[in-house]
């Protein structure tokens, strides 16, 4: 092991400007932690399109029921609250009684009904959450609403996370220029105890809901959904993207108006950005890992592959430990039960191909492997050689910090 | 963390006396370990009914792929080598050359044919396996097989065990006592570099190999395929069954005989024995750990529920933080994908019911749940509420121990 425990820093931490139709604030609410901020509102001017994507589990926590409920109505959104420490999950009557009451006293809050209020918990799974306080907190926070407050608002959502999480891209609408604020939050992908998921997006570009709905679900596919940290799926992870429509110009109502390009890859961006701030704090790493897969079957098989790999405890260990070990790599193509030829793989680390033909590259030079081992981002890169299939997922090192953050978490 | 990193003894050691009709030699070839047996020769007296089962991975090492073959021929077996040290797993054509180099000086030492002589390896993949010694090896093993070999062949076979694995049980055949004795090793499921899971098992009854092909097809599913320790899957994984027929009895020929249920049972202990001390010599293991899931839909679910428990990074590391965390378990079950109802689930560790009704049991006490955790062994089980499918999976904890042993393995 190299011994190296301090987590990876942020790599390009930004400051995010206030962006017109939206404003915020943060309170320490006490929910489980002491002396920090722990609770945010988040209101739109005027109520605006939205879309989300949620966890797939099965057993899905009681704010991503109701929000999935919410838009399935289509209305529009007029406020977000989030609060870390307790994740509302598995609470069961108790907890759909906690999310009506917050909506509730949102919705009183800023004068709008309860469908046009969004809702995300983190935290401790299986603890009734106590709302009962919420309904004065809610009420002073919109008095206290600002538009500077991004970075306020992603300390407010963290949990075992070790920095904020800030993104941001421009782009231009009808000459116009726009503005992309997201932030997010995670730090396992995921710690179902502390460390779901979230993030919110928003842009000041008039979209209309479904046509940001069809770019989040596009998107979330090569982002969000590409990272895993230990394989594990919360039950709260929520993705949402809210567009205020503050600029003026004429509203994009069509996933086919042509000028949609330059926003879908502002946006692919800032979701890039906020997908490797997590698996980089992702907990206990000290490495960042691109898994890349090329010449599968096709792409599904590609990712299948990929996620194989990046989800191998002995992958990540060896990684952790900076050993070149290829034969894992080799094992986890083998058991991804994809469509693979042992003697057509090649795989490398970094520039360096350590195995060829199904077998070790003649040219490998253990020094060169050892030397991109050694690097804080590592691309591992294997060629399945038989068709033109490729997928990309970022995975992050298995350390013996991770054992011990989560070895004994909830006590 | 307990802190505690002591790996657990095996529970019930045993001694092999000899099996009448094979023999067996084991010498320190030096493949890669000094100062230890790593080559073992086990000779039938006569060619003898065989079966096989082998890993599901796509990249299966090249004895692998001669066993399969050889077994699709119909054959007998007259004599097993199997070498620890090296797994001449992604090794190209050289693989398949010291395959068979092998087997043709195993047939010379032997008198048979190449054909009847089946072959494993476990040890480091991708390294060349150099067989240019083993022809002289061979002939000498051969004449200094004994019966009385077990424990020296169970510790030959060994890389990372912290103990040689041995089980045995007998049974009657038409009032004829007969006798099955079984070797295995194995210390992750899997760690391909040295901890791939191979076992030999022998029996003296008289028994067809298709009835063996059948018997063990059937009696894996819920021994060997349901123990995992890492999901990770070798490239050499066999699990071989012999039966030398010494006994006097009638053979059984088809799975229909009314004389098999003895038999069965005394293979299914065997087996489920072998299987259990190699989860509990998992890598790094502090904690043996049963998953059992009770009203899924149907045994596949259950299956696929127990496992996406067993293999959760965050439940096994709540196991070996002695956390009787259950909104881990409550994750695992919402992202196997599998049909549930999380107001209807029910978690116990141990006889203690933690969960209910989706909700945490009001009769819950943390302090008889710890007690429960500081077990050596512990159950964990879930009813899913919807039917009545069920399904046993074992598992090890994830320590801090299990990331220092994979961390730096192969330099």
């Amino acid at each position: 092991m190299s011994g190296k425990i301090a987590p990876l820093a942020p790599k390009n931490p930004v400051k995010l400007a206030p962006l017109a139709g939206v404003q915020m604030a943060t309170v320490e609410a006490g929910i489980k932690y002491a002396g920090r901020k722990d609770l945010l509102l988040m209101v739109f001017d005027e109520p605006c399109s939205v879309a989300g994507v949620f966890t797939t589990s099965k057993c899905s926590s009681a704010p991503v029921d109701w929000c999935r409920q919410t838009l399935s109505g289509g209305v529009r959104a007029k406020a977000l609250v989030v609060n870390a420490g307790n994740a509302n999950a598995f609470t069961g009557l108790k907890g759909a009684q906690a999310v009506e009451m917050t909506a509730q006293a949102a919705a009183l809050a800023c004068g709008s009904a309860p469908e046009e209020i969004y809702l995300a918990s983190t935290g401790v799974i299986g603890e009734p959450l106590d709302a009962s306080s919420f309904e004065g907190h809610l009420k002073n926070l919109h008095s206290n609403c600002i538009g500077d407050g991004w970075q306020d608002a992603a300390e407010a959502i963290m949990t075992t996370d070790t920095y904020p999480k800030l993104a941001k891209a421009g782009f231009e609408l009808d000459g116009k220029a726009c503005t992309i604020n997201g932030i997010a939050k995670g730090s396992g992908m995921i710690a179902p105890d502390m460390a779901t998921m979230l993030s919110f997006v928003v842009t000041d570009a008039p979209v209309a809901s479904p046509v940001l709905q069809a770019l989040l679900s596009e998107l979330v596919v090569g982002t969000f959904n590409a990272v895993t940290v230990d394989s594990d799926t919360s039950t709260s992870d929520t993705l949402m993207l809210f567009a205020t429509g503050s600029v003026n110009a004429d509203e994009i109502t069509s996933p086919d108006d042509p000028r949609i390009g330059a926003f879908k890859s502002a946006l692919q961006a800032v979701l890039h950005d906020l997908a490797m701030q997590i698996v980089r704090d992702g907990e206990g790493a000290t490495k960042q890992v691109e898994v890349h897969v090329t010449g599968a079957v096709d792409d599904m098989s590609a990712r299948r592959i990929a996620q194989s790999i990046a989800n191998s405890p002995l992958v990540k260990t060896a990684v952790a430990g900076e050993d070149a070990n290829w034969g894992r790599v080799v094992m986890a193509v083998g058991k991804a039960g994809e469509p693979a030829d042992r003697d057509l793989l090649a795989i490398s680390f970094g520039d360096v191909r350590v195995a060829v033909s199904g077998e070790r590259d003649p040219d490998y030079s253990e020094d060169a492997a050892s030397a991109v081992m050694r690097e804080d981002e590592i691309t591992i890169g294997v060629d399945i050689g038989l068709g033109n299939g490729s997928a990309k997922i970022w995975t992050c090192d298995l350390t013996k910090e991770y054992v011990a953050i989560n070895g004994d978490y909830r006590s």
